[in-house]
């Protein structure tokens, strides 16, 4: 084993938790394009986004020029619950895969929800509970996200309906059972409970649904209830801001031993939990401080930054939501049942995207979900925790890049985010263990047919 | 919200993690009742238990005089891993029960084996491994164990069996697949593979198993092999021993605060958890330094401290293991399904038997499972953390000792040992939730049953 010149954990105190999230887009000389009115094809105001997310949601959307944005006591209270997340060195990794690299990784999930996306959960449930909302309309796949935001109505005391994926619900009645425990009401979707749902099913009759069409159901129920909003868990400004505590954190505990990373790598399903890690490293960069090289991994399923097209698209599939910039696969098209259903999303962070377009975010790349399972059991045999499929894709560009290192002899600095665990997805491990899991890599058909959905 | 005066989770620094395990029988006056050799009736040697046990593990087992014992460095990297473990004081749970009284959780589940399991299952495959030995083998209940030790094995390099209670490997098959994915090999039980499985499956066909039934198989399976050794998951004095890190660690912890425990509370299956969190807090009691009161809890199903006999009884339902003196309801009875599956042992430490006998541990008591469950859901909601079915028995007691501090007005400090997540019960929790879910109290009957079996 290496001299250890780090602790195996860096627990940073309760008072180091941030006070403020940084909004990446203040310090961007080239923000993203303006959200769009999907009516009107203009941008869109604070009026019309207030019927459908709460008021501070809203303003943290728009707000392209504030650096910094105060956490408020509620939920810095919240925080405490789980934060501060650990930072990790990944000693037993480095020396399995003798590596001279130095591999850190910033460790989301140790709380219940089992991922990063208890961050913007806590923040969402606290300003709907603030502004006097009794319930909350979100959707979910994989079931992370709607774990977390269970998590959080439970604790702020908010009725909360979640529109599950119908196979996912189906494939993880475990992930409905955590919900449910924790007070939510679990929808598979499509459902015949809103109209977005009824066309889905008349149309496609068994369908097992997908992350659209359940935000459809979502946005339309959110809508047409009173005292009630709709919560999305990645994509948008909001919640990138709320994520930016990962990244803050990990610059801080790596501060305190003197280290800086050279590669930052996180997976990108809807952006949130690279655009929080990468955050303050990417201040450094757009002020010319510091030049870490970022990267972006996502599933050879599900290619949006590798294959996807620059363009302004929905966020659903029935059309409802407002039009964001980004790189898409189109919002009809449906991606292959890969087991990383965190990002099984066909659009991307707007952030995101336009980092990307303008070359700050360096590389974006994709990994097969066989190479990524079998990169996510070298990660428990050595660093003891078992890693959700989606975080699976961090480790294997991390670990390839460490590869790299022992061939070249260098010893770079590696950061990447561990977004969660995968207790809740034994059933794709079976199959990788198994020797029955498959690639799925679309077809240029495949997705030149999403693409003629794009406006 | 109370005002807050430490941390809601404590972290000790890497370098606070215990270097020396306590061994809580040295400082015992009268010393728990000797092992038995089960064919001569005579106390146990040293070379009657080497062809069971690791050389290491065997003499901490006899150890009765040393109270501090090395951790080994091996073993100390493999702890840094996932220790020091949180130490949480329940301000939201406090809250919600409007109490004065200071609730303190040790929680051990924020590692991949989701429990305390670990810290014994480490020690006891590096032990293995100095010694030279090849592949170990075990039994597990709900798969706690079983996980543990795949992990501990995984890492060093050791092949394993885990001979798994048949019901569970078919209600659990994703604890299956866990271990499984450490690189161990799991085996229904009973089982064709050895004399004590083939005659439970002649005697009683289509049996579920037991975990006396797992022991019995797993312990002459190491028997019968070359290179290889048994390992238990608990029960055992030096198993009690390993887990004195959970107990050490958190008496640091709250002395950083000036704080001591009124009342510590663990729940108490084959004692390894309840022994580990007591060990220093007792240790104080014995040299008539402190006089903390010490509960432990029991599932009604299942309850050998509170209806069992103090007498000499085997840990196994074939009778191959050596003697102990301890609170048993008999090596043949056989538990009804409760959910905690880490509880439904008929039997419980030596240690732990003799410090009850003397009225050393205060109090032992019962509780049913769904006022378990009650409680269980209840911790999740207000503290984040969704508990395994048996550390929701302690939290059931912390919860009724904070409800009679609100009646009293007494500000009791409160320590409970959390020591596990509950991912892989949601199947319980689910029939907990659709109001299926019944208490199981055996019958006197039931009891006198087993008793008839005893020496």
């Amino acid at each position: 084993m290496k001299e250890q010149t780090v602790p195996y954990k860096i627990h940073l105190a309760e008072n180091e938790i941030p006070r403020r999230w940084y909004n990446l887009r203040a310090d961007m000389k080239e923000k993203p394009e303006p959200i769009l009115n999907p009516a009107t094809k203009k941008p869109i105001t604070r009026e019309e986004l207030l019927p459908l997310f709460c008021e501070e949601c809203v303003d943290q959307e728009l707000n392209e020029t504030d650096p910094f944005i105060d956490i408020p006591a509620e939920i810095l209270d919240f925080y405490k619950m789980y934060r501060p997340s650990p930072l990790v060195r990944a000693y037993c990794l480095e020396e399995a895969l003798e590596t001279p690299a130095k591999i850190y990784y910033k460790f989301e999930g140790g709380n219940t929800s089992g991922s990063h996306k208890l961050n913007s959960a806590a923040a969402q449930a606290w300003y709907a509970k603030k502004q006097g909302i009794t319930r909350l309309t979100t959707e979910t796949g994989a079931g992370q996200w709607g774990t977390a935001l269970s998590m959080a109505c439970g604790y702020f005391g908010i009725d909360l309906d979640v529109y599950m994926v119908k196979v996912s619900s189906e494939q993880k009645p475990y992930r409905k059972a955590v919900m449910e425990t924790f007070g939510a009401r679990v929808i598979p979707s499509p459902s015949d409970t809103t109209a977005a749902g009824r066309k889905i099913l008349s149309d496609n009759p068994g369908t097992g649904g997908s992350l659209g069409c359940a935000i459809s159901e979502a946005v339309e129920a959110a809508m047409s209830a009173g005292n009630c909003r709709y919560v999305l868990g990645s994509v948008l400004n909001h919640v990138v801001l709320h994520q930016s505590v990962i990244g803050l954190e990990s610059k801080t505990a790596m501060e305190k031993y003197g280290e800086y990373p050279d590669i930052v790598i996180g997976c990108a399903g809807g952006g949130s939990n690279l655009g929080g890690l990468m955050a303050p490293f990417m201040r450094d960069r757009l002020r010319g401080e510091r030049n870490p090289y970022f990267i972006a991994v996502e599933p050879a399923s599900c290619p949006s930054l590798t294959r996807g097209r620059y363009a302004y698209d929905h966020g659903d599939t029935a059309g409802i939501t407002p039009l964001m910039k980004m790189y898409t696969l189109g919002s009809r098209f449906i991606p292959s049942p890969n087991h990383a259903g965190g990002l099984r999303y066909h659009g991307m962070s707007s952030i995101l995207s336009k980092l990307y377009h303008d070359g700050l975010i360096d590389e974006a790349r994709t990994a097969g979900q066989t190479s990524v399972f079998e990169a996510a059991t070298l990660f428990a045999k050595y660093e003891g925790t078992l890693p959700a499929p989606e975080s699976a894709h961090a480790i294997k560009a991390a670990v390839d890049e460490a590869v790299k290192c022992r061939e070249t002899g260098e010893a770079k600095t590696i950061l990447f985010g561990l977004t969660g665990t995968g207790y809740f997805d034994m059933a794709a491990y079976m199959s990788y263990k198994s020797g029955q899991m498959t690639d799925y890599i679309p077809t240029d058909e495949d997705l030149e047919a999403g693409f003629a959905g794009l406006l």
